[in-house]
C-alpha cells in the first residue's frame, strides 16, 4: 500500500508538472482576456454587451471542442446608469463672485434610481449607521448623507476590509432615506488613494423611499470631507441618469467533457461573465472566466480523459443578484445532477496562493494531503471558509466547494472601477492561477474527493 | 517555563501587531520612494545622480533622528552609456529601392565598451555557448553574435529562470570575442513579451578583446530571429556610445540606533541605493531602500529600544561589482564589529511571502518557531538558501543572513529596464514588506538568534 501511495504521488506530481508546463508554454487565457476586455469590454448583466460576451463565450469554448456547449437561460435584471452623471459644489465662503465649482469624481451605485433633474442639497457626513441614527431625522431630512467610511487598511486580508465597509454600500441609501435624506454618497470601497470611483450593487429596502446613490473616489471623498469642515452648509448638486429596464433573459454558458468512469458525477469550474458597467471587468471577473476556459483547453490539449464529467460554467449576473449561480444550482437539482465539486476563481487574476474551501472534515483531510503535490507551485494556503458566490448555491452535504486564493493586496485598487482593465493583469500570474485550478481539478477527479474516503 | 513561553509568544504577537499597524497606518516608504524615483531617478553608481541619492539618503535617515548617521566611503566604477545608442538593419530581400530599416529596441549592457563609429556586420544567431562553439571561428569571425536565449517560462521561481539565462549576459561578449565576433547582442533577460530592453552588468574576461554588447527587447529579439530566417545575410548596424571613466569615490549611507543591552552586537538592514541607468530603479532596489528606512522609522515611532544595535545601510553599487557590500563587510571586520544578523530586501517591492535565509541548524530551528507569530501576516516561506548580494560578504559562522522573499512573478518585467518606475510599485505591497522586515528585526533582537540557543 505504501508503494502504491508513493507511486500515485509520483504520478500525480508528474501530471501536475505536465499541466503547469502546458499552461506556461501554450496558454491562451491572456489573449482570450485581451479579446474579452478590448473587443467586448464592460458587460453588465442585461446589457447588449453581456449578450455579446455570452456569444463569445460559447464560440470560444466550442473552438476547444469539448463534448458539448450549451446556453442555460437565466432571468437577469437590466439596469443602466445612463449617459450623464455628475456632481459639483462650491464653497459659499469663497471671496469671489466667480465661484469655482469642485467636480468630484463619482459614479452611481449599481441599481440606484436616477435623479429627476438635479438634486441640490446640503451634505451631512457620517462614518457609520450608528452615527447616522444619532443625528436623527432633524439633522438628516432634506440632506444628502455622505458615508465617509474607508476600508480598514490595518486588516491584512483585503477581502475582510471590503466586508467591513460593504454594508454601507448595500444599505446606506435606505438607512439614509429612513431619516428623510434626499440622496446618498459613499466613499468608494477601495484601499487606493486615487481618483477612480468604484461602483457596486446597492439594495433598497422594501417600503423605504428609493434615493439616488453614488460613490465618490477616495480622493474626492477626502476633499469633500475637508470642504465640509470649511463650509458645513455647502450645497451639493447631484445628477444621476440611471434607468431600470426591468428584467430580461440572458444565459449561463456551459461546456462539458463527459466523464469516462462516472459520467453522472460532475466537477464544475467557473467564474462570472458579467462585470460592472465601468472599466473592462478584467480582474472582476474576466480573469476567472479565461482561467476556467484555460482549464478546459489544457485538459483537452493534454489528452486527459477525466473520470468525472467536467463542466466549465460562465455564470451570468453575479454582480447584481447572483441569478446565474442560483439558476445553475436550481437546474442541476431539477435534473438530479450530482456534484462532486465546484471551483471558482473570482478574486482577481493575481499570483495564486492556494485555495479556500468549504469541505467536511474527511474531505479537508484528503485535500490537505495534496499539499506535497501542490506546494512546489507556491500553493500553500489550504484554508476552510469561503469558495465563490456563483458556486455557493450548489452547497449540500456532498459537494466540495473551492475558491482560488490569490494575493489580493491590489484587488480593490481595480475592483468595480474604470481602473479594472486588461493592462492591470499580469500574464504569468493569470496563467499560474489557471494551472492551479487545472491541477486541483485533476486531483479531485482522481479521488472523487468522497465525503468519507 | 511553558507559561513563560506562552507569555513571550503573546508579547511577540502584540508587538508584531503594533509594527504592522504603525506601518499600514503611518508608513512614509511610499512617499519616500516617490521622491527617490521622481526627484532623483536613475542613479548608477559613480554618477552624479548616485551622489544626489546618497545625500538624500543621509538627510532622510537623519530626519528620523536615529543615534547616528554617517557616510562610509566606497570606491566605485564610473561608466556611462553616453547619449547615443542605436541599431538598425534592412532586409536585402526587399523588392524596393527605398528599403525601410528596422530599428530594434536595444540598450548597451552595463560596462560595455562603445563603438568607434558604427559597426556594420552580419549576424549569427545562437541559443547557447555550446551552439556558439560548435559554429567555430570560421562562421563567427567578423560577425555580430546574437544570443537569443529566453528565460525559461516553465520555472515557477522567476529568480531561477533569471539565473539560467544570466551567464549569457555576463560571459556572452567574451565568449563571442574569443571566436572573432565584432559585437554581441543578447535577448533581454525578461519574461515579458514587450519592447523594453533590459540592461545589466557584463564582464569582459582578461586578455580577450572587448567587443560592444547590447540587449534587445524580447519583441526585437523575436523579430530579428524571424528576419534572419528570411535573410541570413542582413547587415546589422550598431552604435553604442559607452564611456568608461575609471573609478571614483562614493559612499554607503549608514544610520544607527544604539543597542540598550548589547550595543556592540549589530543587526544590519539594507538594500542597494544604486540602480541601473535606465528607468527609475523603483523595484531594483528603491523599494529595498525605502523599506529599510521604514524599519528604522517604525522602531523610533513606536519608541522601541532595541537590545542590539540596529543599522540601516544604503549600499552603493550592488549592480556593478558589489563594492558597497564588500566595503561594508571589510570595514566592519577591521573595526571588530560583531554581527548578529543582516537582512536585505532586493527582490522588488511585491507582496512578501516570508524570508530566505542562510542559518545554521540551531538558528534555523529557532527561526522556524517564529512562524506562529509571522504566519497571520501571510509570511509562510521560511526557506534556507539565499539572502542578499549586499549582505553576503558579512557571512561568517555567527551571522544570520536573511532576504525578504516576495511574490516575484512580475519582477523581471521591470528589472533593469525603463519599465522599472514608481508607478509599478503598489503602496500596500511595499508597506507589507517593510512591516515584515521590521517584525523579523524585532524577533531577532529579542533572542539574539544565537547559533546554539
Amino acid at each position: 500500500m505504501v508503494v502504491n501511495a508513493q507511486h500515485e504521488a509520483q504520478a500525480d506530481s508528474a501530471m501536475v508538472a505536465n499541466i503547469y508546463n502546458e499552461v506556461l508554454a501554450n496558454a491562451e487565457c491572456y489573449e482570450n482576456l485581451r479579446y474579452l476586455c478590448k473587443n467586448i469590454g464592460q458587460r453588465l448583466a442585461g446589457s447588449e454587451n453581456a449578450g455579446k460576451a455570452i456569444e463569445w463565450g460559447k464560440t470560444t469554448l466550442s473552438n476547444y471542442k469539448p463534448d458539448d456547449v450549451f446556453l442555460m437561460p437565466v432571468d437577469v435584471p437590466h439596469w443602466s446608469r445612463g449617459s450623464n452623471e455628475y456632481g459639483n459644489y462650491y464653497l459659499t465662503t469663497m471671496q469671489t463672485d466667480n465661484k469655482v465649482r469642485t467636480k468630484p469624481a463619482l459614479t452611481a451605485l449599481g441599481g440606484s434610481v436616477g435623479c429627476e433633474g438635479e438634486i441640490v442639497a446640503e451634505v451631512v457626513e457620517v462614518k457609520s449607521f450608528d452615527e447616522l441614527k444619532a443625528l436623527g431625522e432633524n439633522k438628516v431630512k432634506g440632506k444628502i448623507v455622505f458615508f465617509n467610511k474607508a476600508m480598514d487598511p490595518l486588516l491584512i486580508n483585503t477581502g475582510a476590509a471590503y466586508g467591513g465597509a460593504y454594508p454601507i454600500r448595500g444599505d446606506g441609501p435606505s438607512e439614509a432615506a429612513k431619516l428623510g435624506a434626499v440622496a446618498c454618497l459613499i466613499r468608494s470601497l477601495t484601499l487606493a488613494d486615487d481618483n477612480y470611483p468604484h461602483t457596486g450593487g446597492t439594495h433598497y429596502q422594501d417600503s423605504i423611499p428609493k434615493i439616488p446613490a453614488a460613490a465618490l473616489s477616495s480622493v474626492a471623498a477626502r476633499q469633500l470631507s475637508a470642504d465640509l469642515k470649511t463650509d458645513p452648509h455647502l450645497a451639493f448638486t447631484l445628477h444621476l441618469s440611471c434607468v431600470d429596464y426591468g428584467r430580461t433573459m440572458q444565459a449561463n454558458v456551459v461546456a462539458e467533457i463527459k466523464g469516462t468512469k462516472f459520467p453522472d458525477e460532475y466537477i464544475t469550474i467557473g467564474g462570472h461573465l458579467d462585470s460592472w458597467d465601468i472599466g473592462e471587468g478584467a480582474h472582476d471577473d474576466g480573469t476567472g472566466i479565461v482561467q476556467s476556459i484555460e482549464v478546459l483547453r489544457t485538459m483537452i490539449a493534454l489528452g486527459y480523459k477525466p473520470k468525472h464529467s467536467i463542466r466549465v460554467v460562465l455564470f451570468i449576473n453575479e454582480e447584481f443578484g447572483n441569478d446565474g449561480g442560483e439558476t445553475y444550482a436550481r437546474v442541476c437539482k431539477e435534473n438530479g445532477l450530482v456534484h462532486v465539486a465546484a471551483i471558482e476563481s473570482d478574486g482577481g487574476g493575481f499570483s495564486p496562493k492556494g485555495f479556500n474551501c468549504e469541505l467536511n472534515d474527511a474531505q479537508f483531510a484528503l485535500f490537505k494531503s495534496w499539499s506535497t503535490v501542490l506546494e512546489p507551485y507556491g500553493l500553500s494556503v489550504f484554508r476552510r471558509g469561503g469558495s465563490g458566490v456563483d458556486i455557493r448555491p450548489l452547497k449540500d452535504d456532498r459537494v466540495a466547494l473551492f475558491g482560488l486564493n490569490v494575493d489580493g493586496q491590489r484587488y480593490f485598487d481595480y475592483h468595480h472601477s474604470n481602473n479594472d482593465v486588461f493592462e492591470n493583469v499580469n500574464k504569468r500570474e493569470l496563467e499560474l492561477g489557471a494551472a492551479a485550478m487545472a491541477s486541483l481539478v485533476y486531483m479531485i477527479d482522481q479521488t472523487g474527493l468522497p465525503a468519507n474516503p
